[in-house]
């Protein structure tokens, strides 16, 4: 029988609420298949550990510690903004992979993170034929996003959505208590830069008439200054108040972010402050409304301490199956979550060909947006409830959630240094 | 034995995730008491449901329904922003309060708020006298600003704290993960216009050297912006990332909040956006440091998803206890929460008379900022632990909290209109 091989594991792009529970799911996995997988290299700040030969031991973390990752926001072994260039235009950096891998007996590449490392992970993929090395690079989704395609949700983003609604339903309550003498408009802007996933994930806290948010803005539907007017005019007319979910990828009718389009001072400049503050601006001086406004940010993607039961469940599965997929000789695949049915809601971890996962974007269906623009439809309804479902509060201690930090304990460097493109 | 009187409550100035559990506190121990104290009526929309006659008969909401309001953030009766003048300025609106609290039988007065509303509670409580109306009225403390002196604390702000620390800890496991190739400064703004008690409590989720928040900004320290700068670059050599928690009430040398000195265009215009944006692009601009922020506000005050149950339990106590003064015949006066030791935590409910209260705000003590003015000592620590500790997450139901909608049934009106001040 042939010695196990060893695996790589890194985590990419913007960190959410629960993708060191893939990690678990990965690690946890590799754990039980010791004749086949020898230990987990993860690489510290995901790709770049491995370009400069930064590796974190995994076998060095116990066994409690791995399972710590399941409440712990976050990327436990640090994340990178960095995009592989083409084969043609940076050899030397894949040479330079394959240096690596090589020296440390690497088998199996997890690259866990949104669509550009879904790239990356392609790409890697092919290396093991374009340059002889036998390596299977599986990848595990991540993006609070949810733009991945072919897979049904991506990991993360459940978590987000829930934050989202339970965040604008409390809003809700408050501007409701307060409306009568003081601010009738609130809004909360949202992440989400080009896909209005979590925007429409807030429209979850409208069960029935008359909850909020009344209005949610989303990238998908071009911002028309009139009509927004005329609907938070009337809601507040209505319901004496109004709540909006507006994402943070709004457009303009020019094509730009309207947080760059509608923000720009006497000289041109962007104006500080993002889109939420300019909506209240312009319902302030055209609506005389009283208004208040937050921004997520990475408050909504860090959010552990209430995320989605389902999503973390998901989260696990796609490291555990990413693993099984290894096993079974898979390569240039990503781990799927393929819903089987809405009510009740049934899925399982599946797989994709990387092929049609890298570079292609999932925005919000037309249908999934009212005829107006201005909130979700029953299909979207359908499709995003199930998602938030479930509880599963972290461990706290003197009343604050307790997350773990690793050992992270380095690798011994076989190969000498490497500069990387910055 | 004389016929029991009916009991007036109302809400009033910003709402809590906790104000509602004063309010069961009250209802409850009252329902306990029928033969002293009739019905309780809710003010709709505080102090101006009084001033128009607009009354709640909270005798006609099932038991199981003012239960719910202890796990209901916000004010399930409506609240308000309306401070009454003195008796001078106003007789009109004194002799309106009696009138209506005349026609409904109305001898206890409870009114839950803040330092304005302690004001106005204080000025009923004298109108028994002035007018010759017997009336005994009762402050229940509350506000998230944590600013009421003689309390300890003030029932809602624990659960701001919890927030706070809770949610600065998530984002600076977020911002560690991505310093290395991306971001490497977060800022939490906060509110607390004129006190730092909110900011202050971020700072309980650095236990041990290395975690964030590593810097607070308090309105009790004057901006300085040299020493700001230098800390943070000092801070993000030594860690990788900093993050911070800034209040919104931080002040300019020039004694402006520096949200306003600070963000003016060319013209003299107040920019857009509030205090995080501009910490932001100073960081950017004198120390070229990737930045995310977030501006919290309505979130925290409403995440009773995340409330601190030691808060909770105050909030009970305090609405509680106020019944029972009521019934010991005391008025003018304000429910308290008196600490009997910081470890092990020991409160009980006590009591303060209402001219001491009335318009005296409590700010951060010196001893409780560390002498560099950006975090906390370990004296203030002392003081907040306490106040998160404990969760009690409300019943979820589809993913989401469920949070009660009173029926808020009106008393039948006996008087004619009355026009209040606007």
């Amino acid at each position: 029988m042939a010695k196990p091989r060893n695996a790589f594991y890194a985590q990419s792009g913007g960190v959410t609420a629960v993708i060191n529970v893939s990690a678990a799911g990965v690690i946890e996995t590799a754990r039980k298949h010791r004749n086949k997988i020898g230990k987990v290299y993860a690489g510290r700040n995901g790709i770049i550990g491995a370009l400069t030969e930064d590796l974190i031991d995994t076998s060095k973390e116990s066994a409690a510690n791995i399972a710590a990752l399941k409440h712990t926001p976050a990327g436990a072994f640090g994340s990178c903004r960095y995009k592989l260039k083409g084969f043609d235009k940076n050899q030397a950096e894949y040479e330079r992979l394959i240096e690596v891998f090589k020296a440390h007996d690497i088998g199996y590449f997890f690259y866990n993170g949104g669509g550009d490392s879904a790239d990356t992970c392609l790409k890697v993929s092919q290396l093991s034929e374009k340059m002889g090395y036998p390596l299977q690079a599986i990848h595990v989704p991540k993006t609070m996003d949810n733009d991945l395609p072919i897979t049904d949700t991506c990991p993360g983003f459940g978590s987000v959505a829930k934050y989202t609604a339970v965040s604008i339903r409390e809003a809700s309550f408050d501007l409701a208590s307060m409306a009568k003498t003081s601010t009738q408009v609130f809004i909360l802007e949202v992440m989400g830069r080009h896909a209005g996933w979590t925007a429409a994930a807030g429209g979850l806290a409208a069960e029935k008439d008359g909850d909020g948010p009344q209005v949610i803005l989303f990238p998908e539907i071009v911002f028309d200054e009139a009509r927004f007017l005329a609907k938070v005019d009337a809601t507040v007319k209505k319901c004496g108040w109004c709540t909006i979910v507006a994402s943070e990828g709004l457009h303009a009718p020019s094509g730009e972010f309207l947080s760059e389009a509608g923000g720009r001072d006497a000289f041109g400049h962007s104006q500080l402050g993002g889109l939420a503050p300019l909506l209240a601006k312009l319902l302030k001086d055209k609506l005389g409304l009283k208004y208040h406004w937050a921004v997520a940010d990475y408050l909504m993607r860090a959010a552990r301490h209430i995320a989605s039961k389902t999503d973390l469940q998901q989260s696990y599965a796609v490291g555990k199956h990413a693993v099984e997929l290894a096993l079974k000789g898979k390569s240039g695949v990503m781990a799927t979550i393929d819903r089987l049915s809405d009510k009740p809601y049934k899925w399982r971890a599946g797989e994709a060909p990387l092929s049609s996962v890298a570079n292609v974007e999932k925005k919000m269906p037309r249908d999934f947006i009212t005829a107006d623009g201005f909130h979700i439809t029953d299909k979207c309804r359908r499709y995003l409830a199930p998602l938030i479902q479930g509880e599963d509060a972290p461990p706290y201690r003197n009343g604050l959630p307790q997350y773990v930090t690793l050992k992270n304990a380095p690798v011994p460097k076989k190969c000498g240094p490497f500069e990387y493109k910055k």
